[in-house]
């Protein structure tokens, strides 16, 4: 040490180069310490966020073929390719009008926290194309420039396809209530206005910045009361304007069961439902660029799926004593509510409460499918006991651990239930008296698919002669 | 600062000390500069590459079982259970011959432009394998190595996985328009030249470095020529050699309608189809690693779900004047036929365009539908308006974004529309003339599921009986 | 450099100043180095290795749909709707009893290398969900902590819900063997304790730290033993115990055919199957943290594909000489074989061998269904030959990649057979004599659907009376 001080004094340019291979030395050392303790940089977290929307979106997008499944083999086989046009239709249309219009309306600059600023066909202008064109050619700048561009850390389409494949969610939940007699044209009026209006401003109060029940606190992780409890309350008043199917509620009382047409389509239904929410409630973490996006994203997956677990047994365990036997529809729908139970805080509740919180759910469910019966509702596939109820369950369920408070969380159902029922009350209303909301007695009683498709689901089989009820 | 002088001039080490502690403040505030401004590392790029290959491949993979569930639902059910078997017979034997000849033929060094290396089973010496054995001993080494070896910035063998994969897309679309009435080893051994050799050489033409298609600029970004078109004039040269079903075209000039038999299974295949579109057009970037590539691949998305779902609501519309009715099976096809469409460049089309493009795809099939019958060729499924008339439209809708030269599209269309009809129609006329590319009329009024496999799609269902009809 | 060097002799400041200016230029050289050079930081890699668990573990849930569908197509149309609720209800037992018991069991402290120490609800503790709320209020400190809590280098529920997507699989492969005659409740027992104990305990000796078969060097990379012949086994205990369905084996010692009730759906089964593959193989490399895991995983997925096509093409071939007709249901056992085969080295074996381990399983299967009926053991769909003895096959197969010993891939195989196999043949005969294992001969001609549940499963429809047999 001594003769390195000597060295050093009299040897200055020795000093520098020393001091440089010192600097050499710190460089070497500190390299795995630098790369890995700064975690993914700007660019990998961007690549993260965007991958994880645009997979888990893909999902949701499966949901659709889910709701159509469990739809289709759920209404009588005279109308189930009405209920696959119905799907396919409404997939399509909320699509259009949530790029037309919807999206703007949801998440454009929040106009006092009631809506977005209006704007029409989002993304459409050629900025980010161009911004992929320039790859080739300026493709450092370029990155700088998408980075910049985009902002929030994730491609900015990727965010909108994940947004657009929810209110498609929301619509499907629709169709299956009010199977078997809404007009085809009406039907689909309906869902245009709901997915270009009713679910964006629902939307805008909620998850959008500056939303005023988003201001509030209000908590709605992946969206049991925005998404489902929406569907559900804009089902519920079709079903009030559109009224039972005939025969359903017959005259001494009594309701005439009206069972699945195909129960391995429901069940395959049921199935795509379950994976497609992996996506939902894992994809609306919406980031993946930190360790704890994706602890959170693991235990929003864990939860998902022990809430639809516990829904599909307890619904099973309780349809014995409810409905008087072990009924496969409502363990089937018991899956479904329990997946929208744990929807609005997956990320948050311990297991055993996703446990907890999915089983109150599926009985919930069970209780609401004989609910319906009794005060003589016709939710052909069970969409307001699944989707609303267990919606709402969900939404206060929130407070279990402690992510939001009980008033907040009921200002929100109820300010969102009042809202999206008035206005989709108004619009049945309207569709009835003007285009008609239902089908005439006699494409009823033939099917819709016969009625108003001219084609049949199942040509070639032979059908049961369907028994004339005292309705 | 006269002191800090002074203590540096006379205490030499301490200066030395001093450089170095400089040095380390220098590193730390550099640390997330460096870390953040530089991108994703070459291996960080290396596994966005690969994971996306796999999982979008995964989702293509996923196509074949909505080609089959489209078809098995579309045809009489006497030929359904054929039907099925010939769809994963198509997928393994297409599996097996890329790995054996075609990709090679494909990918190969180019031979003139014209045609890749041939090479016997790709990927099958087992370096890659030893790469991934060395990973325990000498892990340093062997990742350089790999990412070395493995060049292109992504596993080789994802790539793979993602190429034969669409090997099998373009197989599945012949089998539809040709079912009820093909042979099935005629259909096998059809199906085993096409995916060893045909669509690879127009891969080679296309796709791979040096082919004299990709020379001239021709731009088709997924393969709406080169994948979908490809299966349809393979598919339209069977037609020809192959005939209409007997009594599809009655002798006073009347079509005969031949619904699909299971309209819930059709659409299944549809949205089955729709999803795997997301993989077949999203994992088409061929990347990940960047900034750029997420936003391509969100944009791609989009425009793929806008197109899709704009080609199923124009079906639907025009379906009515062109068809008589809004006609379901229309609006399905539709949706293909907008899949189809933009599948050439969704990539750099505004998502407007892709509205547009997508919906003039739904009106061309549905046109085409009718054609297809006014010229008396018999496509089940309606394979060649959906994948062909589409494709050719998507692939000069490329210069609508100025993606491409409206000529070398053309050139493009056209010499590989020659090649494969050409090719096909040869190779059908020789299975013809020796195995026979058509059943029997006795196994045909049978239905090649009890002629041919001694079996039935549901053989525990009672069915109508079959109309002889004037043939 | 001699004025270099007097510049720094005299000025010492200087001298710190060039220093540092030669440190930044350093730094600036080195930057991008640094950064290429290092690899995914310890958080990207998290990032990478828990995503990569729950994309693939989803696809693992998706399998159960296909094990649904498979089944419920298979059985006759009375028993349909019952293998529905076994499906979705195994799925549901299964994840409640690993979460509850399992996992602890089977990953807990080894306790002398045979069973993890038990523990309740794993994973309950609100810690981890302490860390994810910590997000927003420190955010740095709470990633450290994240990322060492999770020490292993992936969230650990994602490690978690890959593993119980697993459990199901195994739960999955009974219902089929013992379809149309086992008892509901009985049946669910049955799956309570495989899951929470008997699969977790196979577990624990060979994936888990410190099991016996583990330290002996036994090698099953996803499961050919360890969850398919787990599931074969536990089914054959149950075929012994329940016995064959009435009439599959008549007096004159002739076999009924009993084909599959729907084949399309059987059809759409095995490609959910195909699918949900990627992700039981592809997530089985437990990482995808660097370019070898990348290079593995594309490997493994295109050798479960390989070995796939294989098995299908060689079941095709063979069916003919051995069930005497090309045979579609052989066909598509033998895809399921193929995949079970190639799954215990599916990263190790090179792509030739995939396709020889494959075509083996398939003949194997094809061979095993024939060998099933000649020694009268009726397993409806064919799990045994399909998980059990392709299974083993597979494992034996290890050996051609030198990935094993044969001795030791023979112990493995024996002890766990032999105890799935006792264990589960003690439980089917407990069930048997207190809660009776099989319904009673009218709900067996009646069918499980209206005999059990009071429902059926396409009531609609009219079906082919049922012919009485001489059994």
């Amino acid at each position: 040490m001594t003769y390195l001080v000597h060295f050093l004094s009299y040897r200055r340019p020795a000093a520098i180069l020393a001091a440089t291979g010192i600097g050499f030395l710190l460089l070497f050392l500190a390299r795995p310490a630098i790369a890995h303790a700064a975690g993914p940089d700007e660019e990998t977290a961007f690549v993260f966020n965007t991958f994880a929307f645009l997979v888990w979106g893909a999902l949701v997008m499966w949901m659709c073929a889910g709701f159509t499944m469990l739809e289709s083999g759920s209404v009588r086989t005279k109308n189930a390719a009405m209920i696959c046009l119905k799907n396919i239709g409404l997939y399509s249309i909320a699509g259009l009008a949530f790029f037309i219009i919807g999206y703007n309306l949801m998440y454009g600059d929040s106009l006092g926290g009631i809506i977005g600023t209006p704007g029409f066909m989002y993304g459409s202008t050629a900025a980010e194309v161009a911004l992929v064109e320039a790859e080739g050619a300026v493709a450092e700048g370029a990155v700088a420039a998408v980075v910049g561009e985009e902002g929030a850390g994730y491609a900015t389409m990727s965010d909108w396809f994940f947004q657009m494949v929810f209110v498609a969610t929301t619509a499907s939940i629709v169709s299956g209530a009010l199977a078997e007699r809404v007009k085809m044209w009406s039907f689909f009026l309906f869902i245009l206005v709901l997915t270009a209006v009713i679910y964006p401003v629902v939307g805008a109060w909620t998850w959008a910045d500056g939303g005023w029940l988003n201001e509030l606190g209000f908590s709605d992780f992946a969206g049991s009361t925005i998404v489902h409890s929406t569907g559900g309350w804009a089902a519920l008043a079709g079903i009030l304007v559109v009224g039972p199917r005939l025969g359903k509620f017959r005259r001494n009382g009594t309701v005439r069961l009206t069972p699945p047409s195909n129960i391995l389509v429901v069940t395959l239904g049921v199935f795509i439902l379950w994976l497609g929410w992996f996506g939902f409630n894992g994809g609306s973490q919406l980031a993946l660029s930190s360790a704890l996006d994706a602890v959170a994203m693991s235990i929003v997956l864990v939860n998902t799926n022990l809430g639809a677990a516990a829904g599909v047994m307890a619904a099973l365990i309780v349809s014995r004593p409810i409905l008087g036997r072990i009924d496969l529809f409502a363990g089937l729908n018991g899956a479904i509510a329990g997946l929208v139970s744990i929807t609005a805080a997956p990320d948050i509740v311990d297991h055993h409460w996703a446990v907890v919180i999915g089983a109150v759910g599926g009985v919930l469910c069970v209780g609401g499918l004989k609910f319906m019966e009794m005060v003589k509702l016709d939710d052909v596939v069970g969409a307001v006991p699944a989707h609303m109820f267990a919606g709402v369950w969900g939404t206060v369920a929130v407070c279990i651990a402690g992510g939001a408070t009980f008033h907040v969380q009921l200002i929100g159902v109820l300010s969102i239930g009042a809202f999206v029922f008035l206005v989709s009350y108004g619009l049945w209303q309207l569709l009835d008296k003007t285009l008609g909301a239902r089908v005439s007695t006699s494409v009823e009683r033939l099917g819709q698919d016969a009625g108003e498709l001219g084609m049949e689901s199942y040509p070639e089989f032979v059908l049961m002669p369907e028994v004339e009820d005292d309705d």
